[in-house]
């Protein structure tokens, strides 16, 4: 059993282009810029744009915080989503979801420039993925793609089983695994809520990808020998043996299943690190589209 | 086991869109109005457009039909379609592919106004299919959606087989057959040319889409008791017993297949007229949409 190891593997993409970063200033080219929104005061979200900013500022990255009030109008935001747009200097721009209840994500999605989509949400970056058009794809997906690459785990031909359809992962992770691409050709079978006899067919998988957001719902009689397991999933555990209060745990019973898999991804230290990593990748090809 | 009778249901659907384009003429409105360009002389394409054409004659839509030489040039095409873009009157465009090999489909495909895609081939209304937002949807798969909806077969939890990952049919099939909508909520697998076992992934299928354009590819020992099967291929065959010296073969070898079904679509008669329903439903939506 070998971990897939996110947090080594980012820091060689972020160590690769931190280098980039460095030959445009040698250029005397401009660095990419990240603009990060953060509206309100959830915790997640901060942590989550936290850390996005703060790889930015690892790699030599520029990037703006754009703190606002929870009370923003959705016109407000608007204009200033208009404003990035327009800014010849920021080259990437995200909006951290969920957006309080009185703005409509979809809405604040379609206002930005696709070139400028590093999330890849809007539909025009979803479609052309899709069609296997040049576009940004969505970090985590992305991220899990690049570990996939990395590893050089052979994909073609074998069953994978995608559990949850959500649009910023299951879905297109579903896609993206069934094109005629490497990696990918796999033969996938996208799972949800609706699913029957959803244990025999992870059972049957050659790769899982648990996504759907309940701690500890892949077990071992659900995983075949030598299967490859991502877990997506990091979910806020109560836990009165650590500091914190809370333990982060993913979608797979990792301490059953990890023995019977060929990889595996930890929670932490998988998939999270390699959707920053995604993430600032995304970053750099904007600029770089420029050119 | 019954007959999708596409040709019924699709004559059901055009006559309700008769009436509402006759209620359009005496309330004082505009009719919808598609536009329809074919490059060059390709049989089958004419066959498609012409086919396209009369059915607007029939409902009572308006249309335009403009047949350009196959030495047309990618500028010109494009300044065509930025003429139809911009004329008010032209509710719906669609380009007949394949285009000739000095033109990029894709550029051909980018220049559609997306709310003039009644084809529903621009990124941005592929995205918006995937995210679940109002778009248009290819004719192909909204057809098969609407049949399977007219006969009120059950999806819901049932395992589905999409053969072939095209971007005009299995890929939009595999998607929108697993979105949480009635029809939809399957748990599907779609299968292609590097997919293993493909007969037994059939034969534990309740619906199977047949879609890889291979004649009678699906045969009666690769599907179970009382599946669904959707017929989507439609090859001609050379045929010495025929006038035309063809016949027209399903990607299903139907003689043997039937009987086994609880629904099977026919070949012709199936799937193929309810994609013209489905792009004349898509061309009175663009109408629409304008109120």
């Amino acid at each position: 059993m070998q971990i897939l190891d996110g947090q080594f593997v980012s820091r060689l993409i972020k160590e690769r282009l931190k280098m980039d970063a460095a030959a445009l200033v040698s250029e005397g080219k401009k660095i990419p810029h990240l603009a990060a929104v953060l509206v309100g005061n959830n915790g997640a979200s901060e942590t989550y744009v936290t850390a996005k900013v703060k790889a930015c500022a690892e790699i030599g990255f520029k990037s703006t915080m754009l703190r606002l009030d929870d009370s923003v109008s959705e016109s407000k935001l608007l204009s200033i989503i208009e404003d990035l747009n327009g800014d010849m200097d920021v080259d990437g721009i995200l909006v951290q979801l969920p957006l309080p209840k009185h703005i409509s994500d979809e809405r604040i999605i379609l206002a930005i420039d696709p070139s400028k989509d590093v999330d890849g949400f809007h539909p025009v970056n979803v479609g052309k993925m899709v069609l296997g058009s040049p576009s940004f794809i969505s970090a985590t997906p992305h991220g899990i793609m690049l570990l996939i690459e990395h590893y050089k785990i052979k994909t073609a031909g074998k069953k994978a089983a995608v559990i949850g359809r959500s649009n910023i992962v299951g879905r297109p992770m579903s896609i993206l695994l069934s094109t005629n691409t490497t990696p990918g050709n796999c033969t996938v079978t996208l799972c949800h809520s609706h699913t029957h006899n959803l244990k025999d067919i992870c059972a049957e998988s050659d790769i899982i990808i648990a996504a759907l957001g309940k701690p500890e719902f892949l077990r071992a009689d659900m995983v075949k020998e030598g299967a490859v397991i991502i877990d997506v999933g990091i979910t806020r555990v109560p836990d009165a043996t650590k500091k914190s209060g809370f333990a982060l745990k993913g979608d797979v019973a990792f301490a059953e299943v990890s023995p019977k898999c060929s990889f595996i991804t930890p929670v932490p230290g998988g998939v999270g690190p390699m959707t920053i990593a995604a993430l600032m990748k995304n970053t750099f090809t904007a600029l770089k589209r420029k050119y």
